[in-house]
């Protein structure tokens, strides 16, 4: 149990109520609190075995912030070419001398093994795991709908576009049922996944738009289109069939936001003017991001015991 | 106008009176000025889209110093190889929180769309645009020239070697022009470029040695001769023919001096032992980079009230 | 002089005294000795011309804890892609403003004639020269055996594998017996090389087992035992002839211990259990690279007079 408190690789491993609390940390962070006084020098290793712009800078800042000594290991060195284990180069890491270890990796569910490793006693925080979760990417979205609305139950949301490869969709969606909200897919049927059935049912996209609070697009790659049986589509023919254009957003409720993990392709599966619109929470998103990872890293400091208690 | 002064993507956008201070200012760090106090956190992505060992690092150097919070983002991650815009990069990391990017891209004028943009507020530095400018090379080889005597009007500069590729010459010409300094230029013919003919006519480089106060040689690609029809020099042909030999170099002032902007093909536009002689100047140069960029930087921290005013 | 001890290329450039009181100082770190203040900034470029995952981590931990200020400089950019000499390079990081540079290159020697080289007066430290040395691995590796056995005279140690390939095997042997180690080698015989012969002799490997105090595995690369003749050996083949068993490991002392550079290759050359049994001393290795290399830069900054003298 102790390890899944000090590392943090699903948040759906965490309470309910800690869930909401992480949520208001970042909150509380984006409002201006105080970072917690480290109480030694602490070491973060980040170790993207997948390439990152947004993500691992956003890590960085938010590491920077706390105070924290980065390290942004190379990955494409010799070490890991030459066929090691990521289960030894977290190992060689600890035995450096780092804390913590914000990890991306190809595989899906590269921790599991590793949290049930006694020799492992850094933390590892996970930046995305293959076709799994993206806990920090889950966690910036829902500071997003909170900010917008002030609670989670009842909230409608919409996940539109390439379903069957984001990893963002799977991870959002167990959380936002187990929050209260209410969830529908849309976008090309053959990108239609079923273990997102229990999550919510699959619509036209043009039926859901008066309806949802939350219209989060997801990026498309062409060449999966390509790829998935629905080649007939163009990026414009795609915009056309399942983006969200600026005629489709004339019927959004005026309330509602407009969500994209980023990098949005503009034009395909959003109009370019809808990115930088009223409803976008888009570049909001990549701003709560930072304080996202400050909760995510504080909180395990504080689980271990590594800043000073407040006063 | 609040945009231009608060980047730093052209020279010429600058002020006779500015840029004179500008260099002075990066003489006075030299010469142990401390800098400023910054009121706060400063943030500064350094985005190399284009190769670079010596400006990244020069900047890095310079951001240190300065006591910034540098991120070396690696703009060969996902986010651009997925197609994002340079524009789109750059409001993200401003959303992560950078209070400056460092930004050198292949695409002349990079930044002239970006400087309209609104919704840009962080401030730019162009580190180098394609064929267009660099504006920190060319304050520190105005550093260069000012050490070496003391003023520039009347200063007669020659810029031998590739004219039609390389961006210094072009950086450099319109500003020696406005600042008083009397240019001329050699080289194989085929590189003449006609719109350097504003700045000072071509001669021949046996011509031009006994006149000049500074001989600033350009680093010569052998796979560019061959392209633009020059294929007949090898290395050694053309350090014959154009190169600063050691022969050559007995008929320069005993005051002239020797610029480069490195890296040096030694043998090829220069002899190697001229590189270290005392004529000259090509590791100062790389010495003077270092306040050149803390110059720049320190200015758009202060224009941006970043810093405490003097007492 | 001078430069042999601002520089730490070869560890055999020490007299004994100091490479022992070189090893007490990377200990008494590890015991928590304090590091030294520095009297100004410094700054350290990491140049590694050759991939490395674990020794650059390890080199900048150690700067970090030694307060330095760290570049890590890109040497796949365009001035070392342009064909910039190593000498270059290390003027231009030096122009920059670096006090130290630690360089990793595949030319075996290449700091010969740059220690040479008056004009370069950054202390260079060598973390690895092509077939050559690598001193703070063969100083880490003095540290492992000086906590296990107090002393190092008469030390039986046993060098295992890829005998002619390895950088450590060479780096180690001389060094260890100087110290009065004992030294047998064993492995492929087509590995064996003749100048180890000044150091120990070639012994079987089941032969040594119950001799030694030190079982040190070097790592074997399939590619090579290929190229090398040797090419009849699968990695189980090669596991069951020369590897580390766990039927092997039951003849080794009560007291020995196994060491190995890693990253190690699981299974084969020795048994992945072993690399965690009571015997191994791999991951504390690379525990004590760390305050290795903090001894080896710490060293150098007391010679350059960058820091104060204890009171």
């Amino acid at each position: 149990m102790a390890v899944e408190v000090e590392n943090m690789v699903d948040l759906a491993d965490l309470s309910k109520e800690d869930l909401l609390a992480l949520v208001d940390l970042a909150l509380a962070y984006q409002d201006g609190q105080a970072v917690p006084t480290l109480k030694r020098a602490v070491s973060v290793a980040n170790l993207f075995f997948e390439n990152s712009t947004r993500t691992v800078t956003s890590f960085q800042m938010a590491e920077q912030r706390l105070g924290l000594q980065r390290f942004d290991v190379n990955v494409n060195g010799s070490s890991v070419k030459k066929g090691e284990s990521l289960a030894d180069t977290v190992k060689t890491v600890q035995a450096i001398g780092m804390d913590l270890a914000v990890i991306r990796h190809t595989q899906t569910g590269w921790y599991k093994d590793l949290v049930q490793d006694d020799r492992i006693q850094l933390s590892m925080v996970n930046a995305g795991d293959g076709a799994g979760v993206h806990p920090s990417q889950t966690l910036l979205d829902l500071m997003t709908i909170k900010k917008a609305f002030g609670h989670f139950q009842g909230i409608r949301v919409a996940i539109v576009g390439d379903l069957s490869h984001s990893r963002v969709a799977k991870s959002d969606a167990k959380i936002f049922k187990e929050l209260g909200m209410e969830l529908t897919f849309a976008g090309p049927k053959a990108w239609w996944s079923e273990d997102l059935a229990a999550y919510g049912s699959f619509k036209m996209v043009d039926e859901l738009l008066p309806e949802v609070d939350v219209f989060m697009c997801l990026r498309v790659q062409l060449e999966r289109m390509q790829a998935a049986g629905v080649a007939t589509y163009t990026a414009s023919d795609y915009h056309e069939a399942y983006g969200l254009t600026k005629e489709r957003a004339k019927h959004l409720k005026d309330s509602a936001i407009i969500m994209h993990p980023a990098p949005v392709n503009r034009g395909v599966e959003i109009d370019s003017d809808l990115v930088e619109s009223e409803h976008s929470r888009i570049f909001a998103q990549m701003q709560n991001g930072v304080y996202a990872r400050m909760a995510i890293l504080s909180r395990i400091l504080e689980k271990r015991g590594l800043v000073e208690k407040k006063s």
